[in-house]
């Protein structure tokens, strides 16, 4: 084979892996999933299709991880004042995630085999611990106010309202908009109200 | 090829389609799903493979309907006399089923290619549809006993309950179990009490 008459324009390490998860994006969006291509994705990063391969195993782990990181990139820490508001914009933010192109690939990747495999478990995980990360202060800053009861825990709070969102990105088939949302936000607040949401 | 030398002991209709899930079942439980055939639940069911095929189109078909009609046998329609002991007979029932080898093949068989065909759509609200059924008394003699408030709607408690137990076998990959239940049925409470579950 030549070599590719485009120059690799990106260097090693961080900057290259960076490069080509943003291009595994871009090619998602302009392609969808099942089009979607490891040389595709080297062409539009300006790499060579045996970087990808050294630093990802295939498609599907390359996929996941570009997500992973941008759905971790896409969630704010909100401070809106209120506990139901930080949590409507928590809850609105994985919606937008869900409901879009990206919720259509985590569909698509999480009920194959290759969701089973200990790297994307691990990426999954990434993807819980950041949420959990960001909801951590909005829960905390809740239980001073007073607005909650102490105790409560802020991974249980995520897990509340991101439950009935993916129900119905992955069960239910019901759209994931605003409106989801913010009914996920109220359940989520009020379990956490009465006291149901503490560790353990 | 020869005839089966077992002759085939059932009829036509209903009482092929009961053998052929309850064997479906059966190899399911024995076998897992990866090494589960169709010629497998044939020979257990005393059929010939024809005739499965002629009523279910493959496989994953013939598995979805028949965990499909399995998981909606196993509800009962608690009466304990507190909607609180009714919520939680629901979610442990669900729990059951989702913690074990129906829960792994249901999780196996959503997220494919298969479960986005329109049948195992239709499998997928029928299953729905009969919860929803057998809760829609509890929930009423809750509200009819002033335990809940007018108008919430039995298919979001459902869904309440249901939610953070597909959550855990979906994408946290936590274990469904009877703690999980419990939580799940205190969530669903509190939510219906604070009137978050009404329709709408």
């Amino acid at each position: 084979m030549e070599e590719s008459p485009r120059r690799p324009t990106v260097g090693r390490g961080p900057k290259v892996r960076a490069a080509v998860r943003a291009a595994t994006v871009a090619e998602l969006a302009e392609k969808g999933y099942a089009d979607l291509t490891v040389e595709g994705v080297a062409r539009r990063a300006g790499v060579h299709k045996t970087t990808v391969y050294r630093r990802w195993k295939d498609r599907q782990g390359l996929v996941v991880d570009a997500l992973a990181e941008r759905v971790a990139e896409e969630v704010p820490i909100p401070d809106t004042g209120s506990v139901q508001g930080d949590l409507e914009v928590l809850a609105r933010s994985l919606a937008d995630t869900l409901g879009g192109p990206t919720g259509r690939v985590i569909a698509a990747v999480l009920g194959t085999d290759a969701g089973r495999l200990p790297e994307v478990a691990e990426t999954r995980r990434r993807v819980l611990g950041d949420r959990l990360r960001r909801a951590e202060p909005v829960v905390l800053r809740a239980v001073a106010r007073g607005e909650l009861p102490e105790g409560t825990a802020p991974h249980e709070v995520v897990k509340a309202f991101a439950a009935p969102l993916y129900f119905r990105l992955l069960v239910s088939g019901e759209p994931v908009d605003r409106a989801a949302a913010d009914r996920a936000a109220r359940i989520a607040l009020a379990a956490a109200r009465a006291g149901e949401l503490r560790s353990g």
